[in-house]
């Protein structure tokens, strides 16, 4: 068995127990928080704890965390021997982070896999594997309607922002719209949370509306899609034609990935990787012959 | 660069040449050929060979004969220190011939990947990447309409078949009707050839009819398609819905396909893998850094 812990319970961490409770190869090692009071009732049966030590082995940590938090506790925890992984979401610093953590992972033996979510992750790996299907051409990802967590936890971390939700609107073509909803905190205006929201490199290239609600809760559904297409030239020959789609509950995706990242990663030779750098049958749990005669 | 052989060259192989005409990173050692007679206009520029020998030094071979042959010549090229690729596609024997020439390769140190088409190929990918984003659930591959290049190569193999065509036409939730046109020699019969058609392991669980033809010319277009779904549970949430569409000329990604696993054949350690089996990535051209920070 392979022995998880979780780091950071939000979202992401409530999600990442279910699947760790389903995956027949996995075992909870426990916990990590920044507190240990108001623990939720479905973590009574495990050790909740504010260091990773306090868990005893550890095999794989499953960075929970906000995105902005996860070199730290990534250089950390490979450092003590520990493998990573994440869903480390912004896109344009990915190859950096992928750059440090690499020296720190080979340095001591272990392994982190990041930016393993759906997007970057899972979609990743079709984009890839569009691309190689038809080298020449355009691929569209359009994202949505759906809430975008990486956006809503960067709107929740400005000043004066009580509440917050970032919903993404596909336009077509790869072109997104931005609609934020925001609680504000007594003493704040709407304009300067909103001009802090869209000087952020996560809605600085994007049409992007901030708008006061009384209730965020009121607005707030968790389901999202990706409408990826690409139609290109295979050898010589155009009009290859490949569309991926989903329908989802984006953290409960989320969470399924980064489990069997966290299974991959005890299988790959120390370093960083994101997944287009991992074969996929490593997120399969068990042996690798039965998959290849099932799945191929 | 990358010195690459054709092996065989019916539809395959003519559609491999033009990729690696366009692959920047590879270079046409020559075909082998059965005959060296009757050498094709668009061959005029390159070695055409009847023993892979006569070419010189060669990376890796492409083998675009018959599916039934890949494995005899698997096995020679692997011995003889050259990488092997092909897209073998009895999906019930995968996992013996990779078992055989795992073998192979370990003791020469070169690698093979087989069964590198679309389907068993790109498919397998996104059926194992739907697996992982939700393991419990059903995944359905849906084929057509189109002409089955495997399983028109094993009609025309039958005695008393002058020229063929299968054609796959889809019926939901993965079952199909293959609908096999023939022209036949003189003094054979319809019912002969019907019979051998419909007990062979390639159409004996599906719904088959064998028709005849004057000409199969006038019936053949090498358009192809795929729809594969999924809906399944990721952790505990329920209805977690993909699917993965493709419209594509056959052999035109099936050779494009060919050409990337060639690609990705010189980045593996020795040994024999399927497609899911290597990080996507190998199959692109040029530095990972590049495409990771271009399509993670």
């Amino acid at each position: 068995m392979i022995k998880a812990a979780i780091v950071g319970y939000g979202n992401i961490g409530h999600f990442v127990l279910d699947a760790l409770q389903e995956a027949p190869d996995m075992e909870i090692a426990g916990v990590v928080r920044r507190k240990v009071t108001d623990i939720p009732a479905e973590l009574q049966p495990y050790k909740v704890v504010t260091d990773i030590k306090e868990l005893g082995p550890v095999d794989v940590a499953i960075l929970c965390t906000p995105t902005r938090e996860v070199e730290k506790y990534a250089a950390e925890y490979l450092a003590m021997g520990i493998n990573t992984v994440d869903s480390y979401d912004i896109h344009g610093l990915i190859p950096e982070l992928r750059k440090n953590l690499d020296k720190i992972a080979k340095e001591h033996a272990t392994v982190s896999i990041i930016s393993a979510g759906w997007d970057p992750g899972s979609d990743s790996v079709v984009r890839t594997l569009m691309e190689a299907a038809a080298p020449k051409g355009m691929t569209y990802t359009n994202f949505g309607p759906g809430m975008s967590m990486g956006h809503t936890v960067c709107v929740k971390s400005k000043e004066g922002v009580k509440n917050a939700l970032s919903m993404t609107i596909p336009l077509g073509t790869g072109i997104h719209r931005r609609m934020v909803y925001v609680e504000l905190l007594p003493g704040y205006t709407l304009e300067q949370v909103a001009k802090a929201v869209k000087e952020d490199p996560y809605f600085a290239s994007d049409e992007t509306h901030v708008m006061q609600v009384d209730s965020v809760d009121q607005v707030k559904d968790m389901g999202h899609g990706v409408h990826m297409t690409r139609k290109g030239v295979s050898g010589k020959t155009q009009n290859q034609r490949f569309d991926f789609n989903m329908s989802i509950n984006n953290p409960a995706l989320t969470a399924q990935i980064l489990v069997g990242v966290a299974r991959a990663a005890m299988r790959q030779k120390p370093g960083c990787y994101t997944m287009i750098e991992i074969p996929v049958v490593d997120l399969l749990p068990g042996d690798r012959d039965y998959w290849v005669s099932h799945l191929v």
